[in-house]
C-alpha cells in the first residue's frame, strides 16, 4: 500500500482516482477485448464509439448545442494562440485583453500571424491590460474601448500562473463580435452559457485528461475563414469535416478525457455539483491564507481570485532570503503534499484545486499551512 | 484470462506486451511515488528524468550523434508535412519524390507553404513519382533530375498504405542537399546511418508508442531558417532551445516511448537483432502470399516490398463481388486476428508487422491464410 499523495500540481495535474483506476484495470484489456485502447485503429468501430461517447458526454456536461463543433486537437493551448487568428481573422483585426501571462502570450503569438503586421491601426489590438497591477485585478469594463468590427474579442478566463479568474457567466459579448476564451485551467469547473461564445478552448492537462490533447469548441457558422494555404492540420473547417481525424488523433488522451467526462456526469452529478465543491475548496484555502496574519499572502483582488489556481507567497518580511520557501516545499513533500512550487516566472507557491482534488485534500493542505506557520512563523 | 489477440493494425498498433504490462503496473503509482506519470509537472525532476532517459536511449538505439537535436512534438507526421518546409526552405525550393499516398500528401502540403506558390520554376518540385505503376515500385535513380541547389530532398522511406519501402542504407544524398525522410512506419525496425540525413521524422503510433507524439531528429546546423513570424510551437529552433517544452508536451506518450526504447535496447538487444526478426516475419508472410497460387496477391515489386506493411488482396477472379474479403475479415476476427482491413483508400487487406508483432504471431496469421484458402479458395 502506498502512502496517500496530495497532488496540487498546476498541470499536468491530478486525475480523478476513479478514472486512473479504470484506465489501469483495462490498460491491457479494453472492454474485455484483449488489447489496449492505445493499440487499435482510430478509424475502427471501437475507437469510433469512444470518440462519439466522449463528445456526447461533453455536450451534455456543458450544454453544447448543435450550433457548435467539438474538435479534439493537439499542440496545447499555445498552438491555439496561432491557430485561432489563422482561422478566425478572415482578413480583419481582433481585440485582445491581457490579464496575466497566458493572455499575454496569446496576444504576442496572434500578432505574428496578423494580416496587418506593420499597420498599428489594423493589427491585433490590445484593448486592456492589467499588467500595471501585476495582474492582481481585472480591467474596468468602462475603460475598455472595443472595436465593434473586430473579428473577435479574445480573453483568458482563468490565468493559471497569476490566479485571476473571470466568471464566464458575467461576460456580455458585443452583438457582432464573437467572444473567444482560453479556458484551459478552469473549463468544467462550473457551468456556463457556451452560447455566449464564438470559440472556447482548453489544453486538457488540468480538468480534462492527460497532456497532449486540446479541446476546441467552435460555433459552426464561424468556420471556413482560413486562407486556402493553411496547413490541413490547422484548418478548423477541414478538421470539423473530418471529425478531428485528418490524421491520427491522440487516441489514448481522448479515451482518458472520455472517462473524465463520464466521471463528472455520472459520479459527480454534473458541473452544478462540482462547482459547489470547487467553491468550498477555494474558500477554505483563501480563508486560511487571509487569516494567517500576512504570513501567507495572495495578492489577487478578492472579486477575481481563481477557484482553480491559488498562487501565494510567504511574507518577504519573514522570509527575507527565500529559505522558508525552500523549507516549505521540502516539508510539504515529506508530508506527501506535491506540486506546490509556483511557476518559475513568478516563484513562490501555488496550489491548484482542479476537479480531481477533493475537499478533504484541501483540508489537509490547510492543516499543513497552519502547522508550518506554527513551527516557523 | 483473455483469449490471446493477434493485432496487425497499421497504427495505432500493437505495443510490446512487456511495455503495456509495465505501464499498467505503475499507472497509478509510478516508481512507488503514489501518483501516475500523467499527473505531474513536465518541468519537475521526475518527468525531467523520464525525458532525458528517453532521449538518451533513442540516441543509443539509432546512434544519434550530438550533431542532431531530438524533438518530441505533436500533430503527427501530417503536421510535419507543413512544418518541415516552414522550417527548412529558408527562401529556397525543395525536391519531392512521390512513392505512395503519404509522400503525395507531404508534397501537396509543402506546396501550400512554399515561397513561390505561383512560380512553377521555383516552387516545390516533384522530381519523381511512381503513380503510373500504382505505387508498386520505386523510381529509377537514373531518371531523377535533382536540383543541386534545393533546400532539401524529401521522401517517405516506407509507405504505410502502399507497402513500398526504401532501405535508408541504400540512399546516397547529394553533397549539399539535406535528405529528409518520413520514416513513420518503419523507424526503429532496422539500423541505419542517420548521419546521411538532414532530418528524419515519424509519427509515434507504429514503432514508437501511442498516438499523439511525433519524433523529429534534425541536424543542428539546419536550424534557424524559419521566418520570424512562425508560430512558436512550429519553430524547430525555439523548440530545440526549450527541449521540446515551449508548452506542455504529451508527457504520457513520451513516457511510453521511453519504455519502448528501453525494451528495444535491453530486452530485444538493439536494432540489429530486431531487424533480423523483422526480416524473418516479412519473408514468411510474403512467401505465403506468393505461394498461394495467386489466391492472395501483393503487387509490389519484390525489391521494394515493405517489411512493416504488407498490403494484399484476394484475387478478383475468385472474389468478384468482394464477398470473400468480408468473409476473410469476419473469420479473422473470430480467430482473434484483428487490424487486417486495408486502408480505406485502397481497400483489400493489410498486415502490419511492427516490432511488437512476434514471429509466432506472423506464423498464426500465415496458418490462417492457408486455412482460409483451403476452405474458400
Amino acid at each position: 500500500m502506498t502512502n496517500k499523495i496530495y497532488n496540487f500540481s498546476a498541470g499536468p495535474s491530478k486525475l480523478p482516482e476513479a478514472v486512473v483506476e479504470i484506465a489501469k484495470n483495462e490498460l491491457s484489456n479494453w472492454h474485455g477485448k484483449g488489447f489496449s485502447i492505445m493499440e487499435i485503429s482510430h478509424r475502427g468501430k471501437d475507437f469510433g464509439e469512444v470518440l462519439a461517447k466522449s463528445k456526447q458526454d461533453l455536450r451534455n456536461l456543458l450544454g453544447i448545442s448543435d450550433n457548435f463543433e467539438i474538435l479534439f486537437l493537439q499542440g496545447g493551448a499555445t498552438q491555439q494562440f496561432s491557430q485561432i487568428p489563422i482561422n478566425m481573422l478572415g482578413g480583419r483585426s481582433a481585440d485582445y485583453v491581457i490579464t496575466g501571462a497566458w493572455s499575454e502570450k496569446s496576444f504576442n503569438e496572434a500578432k505574428k500571424v496578423s494580416y496587418y503586421k506593420n499597420d498599428p491601426e489594423h493589427q491585433i489590438r490590445l484593448v486592456a491590460s492589467t499588467q500595471n497591477s501585476n495582474f492582481t485585478k481585472l480591467p474596468e469594463i468602462s475603460e475598455i474601448k472595443l472595436n465593434p468590427y473586430a473579428a473577435y474579442l479574445h480573453l483568458c478566463t482563468n490565468e493559471t500562473i497569476h490566479g485571476v479568474e473571470i466568471d464566464p457567466n458575467r461576460l456580455t459579448p458585443l452583438p457582432n463580435v464573437p467572444l473567444i476564451a482560453d479556458m484551459s485551467s478552469h473549463i468544467l469547473s462550473r457551468p456556463f452559457d457556451i452560447e455566449k461564445f464564438g470559440l472556447v478552448y482548453a489544453g486538457a492537462q488540468k480538468n480534462i485528461g492527460p497532456a497532449g490533447l486540446t479541446l476546441v469548441i467552435v460555433r459552426k457558422d464561424l468556420l471556413g475563414l482560413a486562407d486556402l494555404n493553411t496547413p490541413k492540420t490547422w484548418d478548423y473547417a477541414q478538421l470539423a469535416e473530418n471529425d478531428s481525424m485528418i490524421n491520427t488523433p491522440p487516441t489514448f488522451a481522448i479515451y482518458m478525457a472520455g472517462l473524465v467526462f463520464d466521471w463528472l456526469l455520472n459520479t459527480c452529478g454534473g458541473l452544478e455539483n462540482i462547482s459547489k465543491i470547487n467553491k468550498q475548496k477555494a474558500d477554505l484555502l483563501y480563508q486560511n491564507i487571509d487569516n494567517s496574519g500576512d504570513f501567507y499572502i495572495n495578492s489577487v483582488q478578492k472579486d477575481c481570485r481563481s477557484q482553480m489556481n491559488v498562487p501565494f507567497i510567504i511574507n518577504k518580511n519573514v522570509d527575507k532570503n527565500g529559505e522558508l520557501l525552500q523549507k516549505f516545499l521540502a516539508e510539504a513533500e515529506q508530508n506527501n503534499l506535491v506540486g506546490l512550487k509556483g511557476h518559475k516566472s513568478v516563484g513562490g507557491l501555488r496550489a491548484s484545486l482542479y476537479n480531481a482534488v477533493t475537499l478533504e485534500e484541501v483540508k489537509v493542505l490547510c492543516d499543513f499551512l497552519q502547522e508550518f506557520q506554527r513551527k516557523f512563523g
